[in-house]
């Protein structure tokens, strides 16, 4: 007897995670391998189907292979147009895949696979309606509604980093005015203390002593001088969560979504940042929409975004 | 031989209008009457059921009612819970007309109705992936994504008039702070140009004269007083669609659509308005996002609520 299974894929610039799922996303096997993009995408791609191969076992027979990755893609042809972290352009890979194990191949950009993961089978499992944020680096979003992904017209949909939240405020490298990741990303909040640190360097010695020098100041160090008591961290913080807040009370009045799941790394500073957000939230958001979401951290790991690339094959496209 | 038709209901606080749609949406048969909320609910249901009774003949077979309607509602049990408008409290409105006819009853939010129809059938015809906002006293819209409407977890999805433009801006009467229908609907342009009138009293000449005091002007006074070259006006008109082409730039970047429809009474005033809108988008927007939107007019008139109620019965939800 065969047991039907779903691969799952996370290809990052650094490293390449797979996963083997059955229909429940329950993880049979896994493993991970260096990307070394340097070498070129025939031999990232061979990487690929090697590590899909010595994840499966005789008993096993594979039904579909999802792949999350970040970059530009043409879903229907399974193309990835461009992906900067790779050095990729019109790399065909959903067919180069297809051929190798004669099973369909769905590609998917990464952050919407993370949330279709966390919803079907983490944080937001048993709803229909989920909104994933990801606080980092920057913010980026996945968005389920009534069980289906949000994809958008090219699979860019869920750019929640650059909603604008303030019209008449600082341009962003993305070339829109006043986002949200200008205020609200780990980058921002780096950004801000090296700014408050220059400006009033009396009260930031916490933090340039941690850091060394003013413009090595980061959201890491800002984190801990904030738990340790630092009253400049903790402004920057509250502040950045507030922004976060107001972001986020957009997507709730957009979306109406049943659960919130707010991860990433600067998630993970926890109270001090996501204090001032539930704050916002509950002060601002319209009462029957904003009361009833659920504002959760995520449940899955560094594999969430292989394990919904894997189960993507059940959001069935109309 | 019979013919499968499918009834539409568009409930206002002033009007109910019906219409028989076949499954392409096409008006076979259409009537209004005057809701006359004040006699009560039975008396509002009754005149709904002679009017679907009126608008069918013998040869057509009624598959299902849709009913499109503002306030509150619980979709899954067909209850009207809430609708201020109608002086409504938990009616089972669904219940009633499927008592009547026979037949599944569907309810939905009167915005979300308008951009399934428009979707369906009407601008957006051929998507997958469409927003219909529209821009009159206040700022609504409907979404449908992957050919599917977007309800959210109670119906309440899509207000894209309490999306954060300003995070540290005024207060909006939903209670959140500042708003994009503080800044971009026909109130707020009446309210803007009241201000400004006051402000600046020399300036206002022509919109004072339209509207005989300050405290008058409304919108529309603006838009025929830009139309007829007044500076003041044409300004007002000029942020204000900066403003709302800000809002709709975050909702490209969150929904990633093929088509944007504006519609409504304040998008009707034209260029004035539509055209800074236009700029900003294009200048601000992400551009493989925002450079791939057609921005269009909505083409089904105000019909466009029933005809969506009737079609949503093709809105399979899972």
């Amino acid at each position: 007897m065969t047991n039907k299974v779903y691969a799952g894929i996370d290809l990052g610039g650094t490293k390449i995670l797979a996963v083997i799922v059955d229909d429940n996303g329950n993880i049979l096997n896994k493993s991970e391998v260096s990307t070394n993009a340097q070498e070129g995408s025939d031999a990232v791609i061979r990487r690929m189907i090697e590590l899909i191969s010595k994840c499966l076992d005789k008993s096993q027979q594979l039904v579909s292979i999802g792949v999350a990755t970040a970059g530009t893609l043409n879903t229907g042809e399974g193309i990835v147009a461009y992906a900067f972290n790779l050095g990729w352009s019109n790399v065909p890979l959903g067919q180069l895949l297809q051929q190798a194990f004669g099973v369909p191949v769905n590609l998917e950009n990464d952050a919407n696979a993370a949330a279709y993961g966390e919803w079907a089978v983490g944080a937001g499992r048993g709803t229909k309606d989920c909104v994933y944020v990801t606080v980092s680096t920057g913010i980026g979003a996945g968005i389920v509604s009534g069980g289906r992904l949000i994809r958008g017209r090219d699979a860019s949909a869920g750019e929640l980093g650059h909603i604008t939240i303030d019209w008449k405020g600082p341009q962003c490298p993305c070339g829109n005015i006043g986002c949200l990741e200008l205020y609200a990303s780990g980058t921002a909040i780096g950004r801000r203390a090296q700014q408050l640190a220059a400006e009033f360097p009396e009260k930031a010695s916490a933090l340039t002593g941690k850091a060394g020098t003013t413009n090595s100041i980061t959201s890491r160090h800002v984190a801990e001088a904030a738990s340790e008591g630092d009253e400049l961290s903790a402004s920057i913080l509250k502040e950045a969560g507030q922004a976060l807040g107001a972001g986020l009370v957009g997507i709730i009045h957009v979306m109406n979504p049943e659960v919130l799941i707010v991860g990433g790394g600067a998630a993970s500073i926890g109270a001090p940042l996501l204090d001032p957000m539930h704050q916002v939230i509950a002060d601002r958001g319209i009462s029957n929409m904003a009361a009833g979401v659920r504002i959760v951290s995520p449940s899955l790991g560094k594999e969430a975004g292989a394990i919904g690339a894997a189960l993507l094959v059940f959001n069935t496209v109309s």
